[in-house]
């Protein structure tokens, strides 16, 4: 099992590592012993709008490699929905199976066509702005279509994050790991 | 107001990143528009214990120039509480007004001498390490001893973020930001 985590500059940081912490947890756990995962971005580095930077283990790769792509959301993602380049780039997740997304991250896979004739969700200040992307626009914390998955606002991605595992090693692993994240129902 | 994010190997990201998300917002929302903060650490680029690097901006400044210093947790923390040198540069903020630890953080602190005689917490999974540091080890969320602030495990770090954002910019900012970030009581 192999993941790609997307990032870019203007991302919000706790977007994407709410759904990092409890999903690598998977690995270190023992769940799934064979679980990998890449940081993957169209550059070596990147920040959010404070200047937090972290590193990228991998540069535009064919995401079709993986078996999920998770896409958190920021500032960045609204701009990144206008770029061509980068969203030819997320198109290559196509048949990917796990197509997942956090907060405006759903922009990005609106833009790509991922989203249309589905439900979906968003950050609730960018529902209106997901519309004209989706079939149903829904103002609920994970929502499950086919073979996306889109999460609400930054702090849903660590409920995203124990759904995944949920979905991928069962309720007791997901039990687990939220245990041992101190997760409050 | 200055803050001090400590960082580390073997970080467990969420820990920070928890509390950078809400802190941080207290700034772009405009509750403390001089907000400034600082990655510290003794080296110029840290990692948790699976590879994904973050980019410090200090390495071992005078702790003693913040308003706050935050000291997350991770299995780096406990190699960290023996190292006389890393507890040497983390002491420099003996006078700081706001030490704040999460997760296993507190065993630094508690190496450090912060928690004689003080009530403290940790991840739950490190309750009995804490035990000779402190007067009172207490199996609770956020705990606040005169300049001391500890939290529990992990996702307790967006609970001590809007802990402290009530602290220093009133429950108003908190319950906007709370919001913001989609967090649910």
């Amino acid at each position: 099992m192999k993941i790609a985590f997307i990032v870019f500059d203007g991302i919000t940081w706790l977007d994407i590592i709410g759904v990092y912490d409890p999903i690598t947890r998977l690995r270190s756990l023992g769940y799934i012993p064979d679980l990998s995962w890449d940081i993957c971005s169209y550059k070596q580095e990147v920040s959010d709008n404070f200047g937090l930077k972290m590193s990228t283990t991998r540069i535009k790769p064919n995401l079709g490699e993986y078996d999920a792509i998770i896409v958190p959301g920021g500032l960045g993602a609204r701009r990144l929905q206008f770029d061509e380049e980068f969203l030819d780039w997320i198109r290559t997740s196509l048949k990917v199976k796990n197509k997942v997304s956090v907060c405006s991250g759903a922009l990005i896979f609106g833009a790509a066509g991922y989203l249309r004739n589905k439900r979906a969700t968003a950050h609730f200040l960018e529902l209106n702005a997901l519309k004209p992307y989706c079939k149903h626009v829904v103002d609920e914390r994970i929502v499950e279509d086919g073979t996306v998955i889109t999460a609400g606002g930054v702090s849903s991605s660590i409920d995203l994050g124990l759904y995944l595992c949920e979905k991928w090693a069962g309720k007791e692993a997901a039990a687990k790991i939220r245990e041992r994240i101190d997760y409050k129902k």
